[in-house]
């Protein structure tokens, strides 16, 4: 199997032209200030103190106009990147229709997220505003499409970061709750806590005032359907049959999770991560994505990381954090810093899976070491970008 | 408040003498190979290879002989350390009788890790003992002595990872289970995951054929108590009546947790905590401690951390995995690394508590910036330290 890393990378910085002209009007603006540094000392010098007001106060007039021309002149950039789930994802097991109605679930979150920043809203709602879509959306594993696990319930983690502060709000092992990325965010804003599990988390959403839902709002057929086959897979290795290898890894969102990172135009980054875990998993089992580090991180000094993959590895080598630390201590670029962490340390312990990052000038990463990655991003350059397969012609 | 740093540094390599024989040592070896490896290619040139086969083969054999001696002479160290917890610990606060009363269960779960590295055991299985002796001992904040919750229960959190692998196991939120150290152990060793939660976990437990305790057997008077005055402050906090600030910030294990990290014999080192919590807590909320990378971390290839304080800042900051990221990624000493997280990073924030840490060396720290913190270290080089405050005169 070939696994060519497949990143991204956006320039954010201004072209040749725009980057020329903004050097002169930063050059301006300093010989502005620096003038008018001296001419007031100098006319202090000379006892001549109104005067030297004067004088100065006009010409940092002048400075600030100019600085503020210049930073017209280069908006902040803003950015959003989704993810869907990593896993089996190929051509050969999509049929058109499918094909479509993934592409179709994930530029409906991509947009959603998109539009916040755009409306000048923060990375954190538009991060919320894309996991929301997706946990409502059946075919990816989280909120209504969540996988089962083995007692036949959907059992939800998800967590959210901002990266100013760093804040934090994470939930697991939820059974009752609709959108488990608002209650992430409620952990966040209105409790002293960061994590809240299981029975504990569902008491909180009711002191919030959170309506929670009956157990079969996130049964889906689909989902029934993939727990049988796995319970089939468990009996017949308990059995000693021997499974087909296609049977044991069935279905692409067997590492389904799904994830946002976003910039805003104030600069700050933030992270959030939603899942229903794994098909067929032990009750009470948590995975990487409610737990800050693993699945989930962001810090305006290095970067915001969502994971998605086999969550025990994640958790092990600290994913999420381990791509900023990268970044914050080695200096890695983002994208080496992901090629890092995804295609050379999880890939020597065998974790399977992928991460989307996003750093605060705008920088994009999207990799992964699984045979797909549902993703998306979108950005203030003018890129819109959807992608399901390793080689995906699909822009 | 003046926050002196207290770290501690071991010498684990030999003294100067032993130093100069060490090296004559390596030296007689690495010449004897060289020699072994000429002649030998010497001979084959002068095509005589049954005696250069001998010759080489005498002085390989010398070689190797000298090596084991020079490793003999120098024998791999092992070393614990344990925390009992960071708070209010002060002499002010403390009766001898009370004082005498932690330092004799801090030097009993001290020397029970000990013994086991010392009779050629695993880290893994001294830091389990050393946690367990705690969990056990009511004055501790883990197991039988864990604070209540909010509901008059104590909720149970524990993790441990093996530096080697690493592999790692975690269970949050039980309440039920007598050691949650053993259980953390069962995860890692007999499940493909690393966290179970609340009732999930306590399946596994019953799976696992370990038996629960009725709830009853965390309720001591004195946690009773405690929680009695944080819901007391609580209300008083919600009628707007001033509280001192010595009945808000009342118990010295306000912040209480229990952790040991160990180096073996064989090189590995391990990482094990165990926590009630906080007093008075929101059912559900889970602090650091069983999360890999926040309050548990322990990785052959830079250092072993386990943490103790308020549980939202070690989360937010991945402190324990922090501290073997600056070590690995920026090639701070221990010493640095841990001063670094505690003094610096944690401090910025307001983040109250401490950290142990141990690398492979041998290397110790015990660092915090809360008034004191209950702590022990001891090692192969005769070391052998039960603290309590910040300036402990008893060793």
């Amino acid at each position: 199997m070939s696994l060519i890393t497949r990143s991204y990378r956006l320039r954010v910085y201004p072209n040749g032209a725009q980057r020329r002209l903004l050097d002169r009007w930063f050059g301006a603006t300093r010989w502005l200030w620096n003038t008018a540094l001296e001419i007031r000392s100098e006319a202090y010098r000379m006892s001549r103190p109104r005067l030297s007001e004067i004088i100065s106060v006009l010409l940092i007039v002048a400075a600030v106009l100019l600085s503020a021309a210049a930073c017209g002149a280069a908006p902040a950039p803003i950015a959003i990147v989704i993810h869907g789930g990593a896993g089996v994802i190929e051509p050969a097991k999509m049929s058109p229709a499918r094909e479509a109605s993934y592409r179709a679930g994930l530029a409906a979150a991509l947009d959603a997220g998109y539009d916040v920043l755009e409306r000048g809203g923060t990375s954190l709602d538009a991060v919320t505003a894309a996991v929301r879509l997706m946990e409502d959306d059946p075919q990816f594993n989280a909120g209504r499409g969540a996988v089962l696990n083995h007692d036949g319930d959907a059992e939800l983690d998800a967590a959210i970061m901002d990266g100013a502060g760093p804040r934090a709000g994470a939930v697991a092992a939820v059974l009752h709750v609709k959108n488990p990325i608002e209650l992430a965010r409620l952990v966040m804003d209105k409790s002293p806590h960061v994590l809240l599990v299981a029975g504990g988390a569902e008491d909180f959403a009711l002191e919030q005032g959170m309506a929670l839902v009956p157990r079969d709002y996130f049964r889906t057929a689909a989902r029934e359907h993939e727990l049988e086959e796995a319970r089939g897979v468990e009996a017949a290795r308990a059995a000693g049959t021997p499974t087909t290898r296609a049977a044991a890894a069935s279905g692409e969102n067997r590492m389904g999770t799904v994830g946002a990172v976003a910039l805003d135009r104030a600069g700050n980054l933030a992270a959030a991560t939603s899942t229903g875990g794994l098909t067929n998993k032990h009750r009470g089992r948590v995975g990487d994505t409610p737990l800050i580090g693993a699945g989930t991180y962001a810090n305006n000094e290095s970067c915001a990381v969502s994971g998605t993959g086999q969550g025990e590895y994640y958790i092990r080598q600290v994913v999420a954090y381990d791509v900023c630390a990268l970044v914050l201590y080695r200096h890695l670029t983002l994208l080496q810093a992901v090629h890092e962490v995804v295609q050379v340390k999880l890939r020597r312990t065998g974790g399977e899976g992928g991460v989307i990052a996003l750093d605060r000038a705008g920088n994009i990463a999207m990799d992964f070491n699984s045979v797909g990655m549902f993703r998306g991003a979108r950005d203030s350059h003018g890129r819109r970008q959807i992608a399901m397969y390793r080689d995906d012609a699909h822009h």
